[in-house]
């Protein structure tokens, strides 16, 4: 079947320039992008037309980072520095998650939230509790939301209360990946040890073999901050550096790899990333909630190391994605200022780019509206806010700056409609 | 008349921590409050009880620093730096003003937008035209809520199509001053050169004489960049500093005075501030945008200087305040990395302080809820985004971070509520 779609389009082909094409048609057939075209396409009896006319389409949010059981702490100890708020607020949040009744309700609230700000992919954390990790799995595979779900796994160095046996650990993400793995093209399991801190040597070993095993990316935390690396380097004496600890147990680029943070990499990190098939993910909200610092995108970018925005809820506060791409602007802009090179900032095509595009490809082809990309879009009706007439562009970074999920009218995937996931 | 307010109460008594009462009832006389009480008072007959359980109460946000005509340029042009900004978008929208039909229609969108978002108080810049300076006025003094209005100097260095001469500056400023100073207790002209660049000696000097003749406040722009500062010094090479050009002219504290930015400030300048009626105000995003740099408010309330926040709209993009406290928290701890001094930042107690009490009592008794301050209030409805049981100051944490327009269900001013002000 094939769809047309009628409305103003701002997208990104390339990191440098936003593209746009105002009161055009993108052509979609069997859910994929044909074409966007400038005249209307004849159309035939079998045609659906959808007329989104005056309205602004741009792609779907990709939310790289975030952990599913914080959602009920955002916005809560933001006085406080990552390890003293992992033990006050995040350790017994997310202990709560063994009440698979209390798991479902928050992730409930929080898939519904991710859709309403238009969110259509996202690497996500759960717990470390199997049962909660699959019902947070089932609920984004009845969403229809893509999503890589992970069970977190920590086996050290975590409170008594909320800490697995290294065979636990292993066990049960390995049940995990199983149960889950073929019940979605959307939603697949991902490796997810916490951080280093928290893992063994000997855990690490076996997440990797899984991951290599079932085909399975890999997520994690690396280098937020200098004390946590510190520690790193006392735990792993052996290894060069954080991100060589991963990379030994092939949790580094052997597979897809999201890392989130990416603060603080030396030179060698940097070389390793840029050559190897990790993506940083930055979390501008949580890096200044938790007094971390401003990861360098503009010259990681220009090292070749893939770059993609994640909320970081609830180290991150803010779950709309178009405020994580306007902060990530807003830091880098301060780290400008702060190297005394204020021209070196994350332009609005350049943050824009990451974290629609460069978060979607994650997933395949999604993201954008090149040809053959997938048919999935947001619809914005921005009339609220609109004074002056405006460009398409003009119009996509206003949305970016004021709009809000308000003014998210649909989300597509695939040329299909996603309707509000859960009634509660 | 006697009028008691019930609900869960948090505002600011000292700078160094949220006062709460939850469950508590606020003590209304003739619109001033008499205190809070932990148990309920006996009512009579004549007594006004106002029924908001459960509900969050919080005193009116204050934007101590906005350009009223830039509002429709929120959001556009934030690639740009200050000045390449203020010819391309911002001097043009100004120029329109002069049909005060356009005024109009902007400052009722506007103003309808503070009191959405809870602005109880502002400090307002307009533009030169004399006319649309007082349709400003004139919608302020309607719509009930409290303002500082300027009408806009400028005689030099501005563009051929937005610029005055001289006398008919100081000449339409008195007629704005002397038409409007008499209609509402709660609106107030304000004596506004827009910065030193824009102002010749023999125009400050007589806006200095009319801010002492009409008792009148002062605002204006201080060390806003670097490149800006230098252009100051070149103009006035008799001054030691941009704050002394405005003090020669009795335009920096012989008043009381708000000065936004205050980025760059050398320690004379600091002295001055901390020795005479300056408020500094801090417009976060404003300073992330056009990439100005971090005002280090941290060291300005240790040396006894007063501090304010501000939205600048347009330079900065988010006219909500609670927003504009959470980034002032944020850029501090930026700050506060960048000094190697993680402890120095901007806690939660602080920014709010700054954005309620310390704004608030620019307008008189404003601002808080201690005995004999206006009862001026919020009623927020969080209801929406909370999970689990939490404090009151955690409430009022996850509003500022989390919360939105949406959740706040009246505004109070003086005991009474205020309406939306314009059906557009």
């Amino acid at each position: 079947m094939r769809t047309i779609v009628h409305g103003d389009f701002a997208y990104s082909e390339k990191i440098t320039e936003i593209s746009t094409l105002k009161g055009g048609y993108m052509v979609v057939e069997d859910g994929r992008i044909q074409g966007l075209v400038a005249e209307k396409p004849e159309l035939e009896d079998s045609d659906r037309y959808l007329d989104f006319e005056g309205r602004l389409i741009m792609p779907g949010l990709a939310d790289m980072h975030l952990h599913a059981p914080q959602f009920p702490n955002v916005g809560l100890g933001t006085d406080m520095e990552l390890l003293q708020w992992l033990e006050t607020y995040t350790f017994p949040e997310e202990t709560k998650y063994q009440e698979v009744d209390y798991a479902q309700l928050v992730y409930k609230k929080l898939i519904n939230k991710l859709w309403s700000v238009g969110t259509l992919y996202s690497g996500v954390y759960g717990t470390i509790h199997e049962e909660a990790s699959t019902k947070l799995y089932d609920l984004f595979v009845e969403s229809g939301l893509h999503s890589r779900v992970g069970k977190v796994n920590m086996d050290r160095n975590a409170p008594d209360f909320y800490v697995e046996t290294t065979e636990d650990s292993i066990r049960d993400t390995e049940r995990f990946i199983k149960a889950n793995l073929d019940k979605s093209e959307r939603v697949k399991p991902i490796i997810t040890p916490r951080f280093v801190p928290t893992c063994t040597a000997e855990l690490m070993q076996a997440l990797g073999e899984l991951a290599a095993k079932y085909d399975l990316a890999v997520q994690s935390h690396l280098d937020e901050n200098k004390s946590e690396i510190d520690w790193v380097c006392s735990l792993h004496p052996e290894s060069d550096s954080y991100s060589h600890v991963y990379e030994q147990f092939k949790l580094f680029g052997a597979q897809p790899t999201l890392m989130g943070h990416c603060i603080y990499c030396n030179e060698d990190e940097l070389k390793l990333m840029a050559n190897t098939d990790v993506m940083a993910v930055h979390c501008p909200f949580s890096n200044a909630n938790l007094i971390s610092g401003i990861m360098p995108v503009k010259r990681y970018l220009e090292l070749g190391i893939k770059v993609g925005l994640g909320s970081d809820i609830s180290g991150g506060n803010e779950v709309n994605m178009a405020k994580v791409i306007v902060l990530s602007m807003q830091l880098s802009k301060m780290l400008a200022v702060h190297n005394a090179n204020p021209e070196d900032f994350l332009s609005t095509a350049e943050a824009f780019y990451l974290g629609t595009k460069a978060g979607g490809e994650f997933f395949g082809k999604h993201g954008s509206f090149e040809e053959g990309y997938e048919a999935d879009f947001l619809v914005v009706d921005d009339a609220d806010y609109l004074i002056n007439d405006l460009t398409v562009q003009e119009r996509l970074e206003k949305f970016l700056y004021v709009g809000s999920e308000q003014n998210i009218v649909h989300r597509y995937l695939s040329g299909e409609v996603v309707e509000k996931p859960f009634d509660i």
